[in-house]
């Protein structure tokens, strides 16, 4: 049977402790060459309303039995706000639903295992990923976590690192008050720390020890001269970071190396007067060579050496063998409890040879 | 909502005048900049038995309204077989079957509109691109058809062929007899020419006018200096054909330039002493500057300028544009007849955004 498990089934069965035990393997099995992953690809068209993005990315890891396709089919526009035009995928399917898929399949007998919406497993895997920064970078006695962003990745970004550290409070900050006092209500009840609006944040990286951002912020989002000795700094993007904050840190750990995506652009589709990129040379950092969280995890590189350093982890783009290691404990996690909706796995394989 | 079509349903449905007319469309939409495709990759790990294959290629063609991509999920082993390990792709999905996936996406809304085993499509889409090959570039009046092969490939070079040319009859050889036998009498019901076995492919090409090779061959499978002038030549690997053919061939088109799959291979996952490879150089070709099928469908480059050319078509590598432009076209003529399995769109789309 192919296992298809809509969204809130997901959410229902998938914890975070288990997506940072299921990714922990993954990277002590990449480290060993034993993960195989293929760069994230984007082809990009113009359509009626603005551009179609097709985008994929494979991963294959032995050790789960398990090869990941992750899909994302979106439209994308650019309304005008203000004087600026932002991005914005627009939820076009019928339904007013977006679309990201997960398919499965088994390395032993190549038959397809699942297919799902890719939102809630992208959302655990990013926040896993640097909840594995904080588990081997941060302070052991780390006391207080800072977030800033109020974002859908701000979220499993709380949970991952309250999974790995005994916080004794959460203190968040996102420039829009509104998201701000939303985002911490949601968060209060799923963490035992109590969960903190802050009022700047300078507020949150002057108390926290350890600091994560998860914004869309194409700028730097606290002033780097404020970083103290000890702190552990995670990003999603470096350009989240500034010049000063990269400064002041003694080890830094990146997610993957040479990683950005294949961009095939169909030549009208270009995006309308948005620039995408960012400096990310923050004063010579050299991003080819830094050590990567599979050798972090794996002990190939160490962590951190004594309470004073300041420790990053930037979590620079996913990977297909992500969604191999956290798509194989969905499953595992979804057939002991009977979760999903069973399809005939005829209806995906064939009697042809292909 | 998500139509999923078995290999049967679609065969019921989809016939080769209509994948020859989407193809088509799809090489002046190439030509003129306006389809994008993704080289295919292929991610190869050890399994239990062999090696696993996760293979992926996307193709976005706005004209259809169609984003696609293409998954294989294979298992291979390599039996020995006399001297020889012989390569062998195993249907080890349950009920024996094989595993091969298209899903189709709508390029307006990037809703999944359809998902279905690709072997036939796969099929309908060499054979429908040979026989453009067959209609730009052979005589209007070819008589008689030459095929060399007898395997999963070679019945839908007939079938594109017999569409563009009318053909008096088809002339078959493959080394064994058997094979040939039962491709003959399966042919025969399917086009109006006559279906004959001969006894040698030095008889084929000595009578043919068109002689399309679609084997799994890495030798030439005939001797090229029986190449007559005025002859069409077709292969769907250009190891099918010596050097000495190509010597003979006056005006040479490939499907497609800089092709070749990016492969991702796990160290333990090496075939076994099998050379995958041929020298390609045929006498000092140069591949990366051969006019292009899109290029000769939408009249950038002139197809046949005598009777007495050698012409020949090198259908060299599939592309993920391929299956977008029949993909289309099944889907348009299986919302017609109200064929398949319709899925709710919500099991494959999602509220939150990805």
């Amino acid at each position: 049977m192919t296992l298809v498990l809509s969204i809130e089934e997901q959410q229902e069965i998938l914890d975070m402790k288990s997506v940072l035990g299921a990714l922990e393997v993954l990277y002590r099995e990449q480290a060993a060459g034993r993960a195989l992953t293929r760069q994230r690809s984007d082809v990009i068209v113009p359509n009626q309303t603005g551009v179609y993005g097709l985008k994929s990315m494979d991963g294959v890891v032995p050790a789960f039995d398990v090869g990941a396709v992750r899909i994302n089919s979106d439209v994308i526009t650019w309304p005008k706000v203000g004087n600026t035009k932002r991005r914005v995928k627009v939820p076009a399917a019928p339904g007013n639903r977006w679309v990201g898929l997960v398919l499965l399949f088994s390395v032993s007998t190549g038959e397809p295992l699942a297919i799902f919406p890719d939102g809630f497993v992208q959302r655990m895997r990013v926040g896993g990923t640097s909840g594995l920064g904080v588990k081997y970078l941060a302070r052991e006695d780390s006391k207080v976590l800072g977030v800033i962003g109020s974002g859908w990745q701000a979220g499993s970004q709380v949970l991952a690192a309250c999974e790995v550290r005994n916080f004794e409070r959460v203190v968040v900050y996102s420039p829009t008050r509104e998201n701000l006092v939303k985002f911490v209500e949601e968060m209060a009840p799923q963490v035992s720390a109590p969960v903190i609006a802050a009022d700047s944040a300078e507020a949150v990286v002057s108390q926290a020890d350890v600091v994560l951002c998860a914004t869309n912020s194409l700028q730097p989002v606290f002033d780097g001269t404020l970083v103290r000795s000890g702190q552990h700094l995670g990003c999603i993007k470096n350009c989240e970071l500034d010049d000063n904050a990269f400064k002041r840190v003694d080890r830094l750990v990146i997610h993957s190396i040479d990683s950005s995506p294949k961009h095939l652009v169909m030549e009208e589709a270009e995006a309308p007067g948005e620039d995408r990129g960012w400096d990310d040379s923050h004063g010579g950092i050299d991003w080819s060579n830094a050590p990567t969280l599979a050798q972090l995890v794996s002990g190939a590189v160490p962590g951190r050496q004594s309470s004073e350093e300041v420790t990053c982890f930037d979590n620079n783009l996913g990977l297909g063998i992500q969604f191999a290691a956290v798509g194989a404990k969905l499953l595992e996690i979804a057939k002991e409890k009977g979760a999903g909706h069973e399809l005939p796995t005829e209806w995906f394989t064939q009697k042809v040879h292909p």
